[in-house]
């Protein structure tokens, strides 16, 4: 096989490394040399399992996988894109209880011929995105597999709160919502069209922007139930209502259609409304604070808590568009 | 679709109920109804993320990912084997550090015509296993995937102790070795002959028998570095001897071969060492203790601990057999 200069460069014509001429212990070296294990990191890769802070005698955990031709396309997303948005995932599942995240352990599944170059970006995602809060990647592992397959797991740090459950929402509570819903839909959307812009949308897939600060400042703050936006926000809101025994009630004009995906939905034929409602993967934070409790930054009211326990509504009616996402159907 | 019977009796005839009838949510239902979520789970599955006790204020962490037609065959091993290996293989990387393993987070990535049955029998397979050391399964995901695999975060606690790591063996102090090698790796290898017997050795390959309390009991006694056997003991024991910039000579009279082991390899033309040190998978734990250390009950001396960086012999010379195990090559 043609390979690349013996100095790292790239021969003009060589075929790229796989993962199958570093080999599995190869191939985990050059992953781990880029990955940072962050401020909770105890004993980080290397050793039979890393160790990390739990400073309140708990630990917050959180696992998520993302499949190749599933969760990601190779040509629409980056390696790196990939490592966001898996980083991002899990961290919003933790940011969801209410806790910091602290660490990620990664499995990653490769086709024999995956360039190294693919790990090392996924790699440099992971690592960025978990810089964002601190966090760093002190473990995990590497196989051969038909089919590329990105696992994490994430940790965190509640600092000493109880966690927010689905199960808290009471009738009359607030309804609120941290980041955005539906720029990541619009963008997958756009690029199964095979379009490329607009770039908002294309980037809102490619790297949700996950408002993690707002977890536990939403704890801080009272908030009764929260969940992170993954299925959609119909979708998650059900969950919540039903775990708490709740309806839920949200006001559309809560949900102003921005203006790059209103000029989406209208070249798409689409109703923005699918997006802003049943699309998931921005992973937002929805939550529900008792009605008197001061919203704190980053959260805005969108709807109320109702007696009907399980339903959500839009106006006081049923949504009819999609409503969520079901990783078999 | 022909369905089992509305009782859950299968009709004579009937196809095997699979994950794209019962999506991703029923499938969750399903397997969560059959885990426990052990002592240390503070919240179970069912919210965004789990909640763990991590009583010292630090928590062990380690993943592990089996793939189908790699590291496991659906015609070799049931569902709750592959459960039982998949929770063994995590959990001796936790035992490894000196730490009792708490809590598991699994994710199942399963193609669509994948039996319910066969999910049910991993969460048997992981819920027994984790069992023995009174853990659980606390948390998951399940995404579809056209390649079948389980990947596996385990959670430890050192109740205190510091992590027993590769790095610290010194030159005289004892090697020892907890639990069996080399059954696991002539299971496989009767299998990939064809034959479905002697049963111990199947067994072994089947549902790895860990001395999980051996980790612990090792670290209190004063274990200068352990390691779980996973990619052969030769391997494994290069591993300790790299990050401790020492050499390891293991005594080839340590290692009687037992025998069915024996007869096993001369039916099939092996030479049964290279199962013994060469064989990875029954998950053993190796450690060096100091020369003056009494051994635990569970550990025997197997060799000693020499000045040569990074080599391992066998009564003073190399060994010549298989070493070990890449999983790209």
């Amino acid at each position: 096989m043609r390979r690349g200069g013996a100095d790292g460069t790239v021969v003009p014509g060589a075929a790229p490394e796989t993962v199958s001429t570093t080999g599995e212990f190869g191939l985990i070296a050059r992953i781990t040399a880029r990955l940072d294990s962050g401020a909770a990191c105890l004993l980080g890769p290397g050793d039979d399992a890393a160790l990390v802070s739990a400073a309140d005698g708990r630990v917050v955990a959180a696992t998520d996988v993302l499949v190749d031709g599933r969760h990601f396309r190779r040509d629409w997303s980056s390696a790196a894109d990939v490592g966001h948005r898996a980083a991002a995932a899990n961290m919003a599942d933790i940011a969801a209880m209410g806790a910091v995240p602290t660490a990620l352990l990664v499995t990653l599944c490769a086709p024999s011929d995956l360039p190294v170059a693919w790990a090392e970006g996924l790699a440099d995602g992971l690592a960025a995105e978990a810089a964002k809060v601190g966090a760093g990647v002190v473990g995990g592992d590497v196989s051969g597999s038909p089919t590329l397959t990105v696992s994490v797991t994430a940790l965190g740090d509640l600092a000493g709160r109880p966690p927010v459950r689905r199960a808290g929402a009471r009738v009359g509570d607030v309804v609120a919502l941290a980041g955005r819903t539906g720029h990541a839909a619009a963008g997958l959307t756009v690029l199964s069209r095979g379009f490329r812009t607009p770039k908002l949308l294309v980037s809102a897939y490619r790297r949700p922007e996950v408002p993690y600060g707002a977890g536990p400042a939403a704890a801080r703050a009272g908030a009764t139930a929260m969940i992170d936006v993954s299925d959609g926000l119909l979708a998650d809101l059900g969950h919540v209502a039903t775990a708490s025994g709740v309806g839920v009630d949200l006001r559309r004009d809560a949900f102003p259609v921005p203006g790059q995906l209103r000029d989406a939905a209208q070249a798409l034929g689409v109703d923005p409304y699918t997006w802003l409602l049943g699309g998931g993967e921005d992973h937002a934070l929805a939550a529900t604070f008792p009605a008197d409790a001061a919203l704190p930054d980053g959260w805005r009211a969108v709807g109320a808590v109702t007696p009907t326990a399980g339903q959500v509504t839009v106006d006081g009616r049923p949504f009819t568009g999609p409503a969520g996402w079901d990783h078999f159907r």
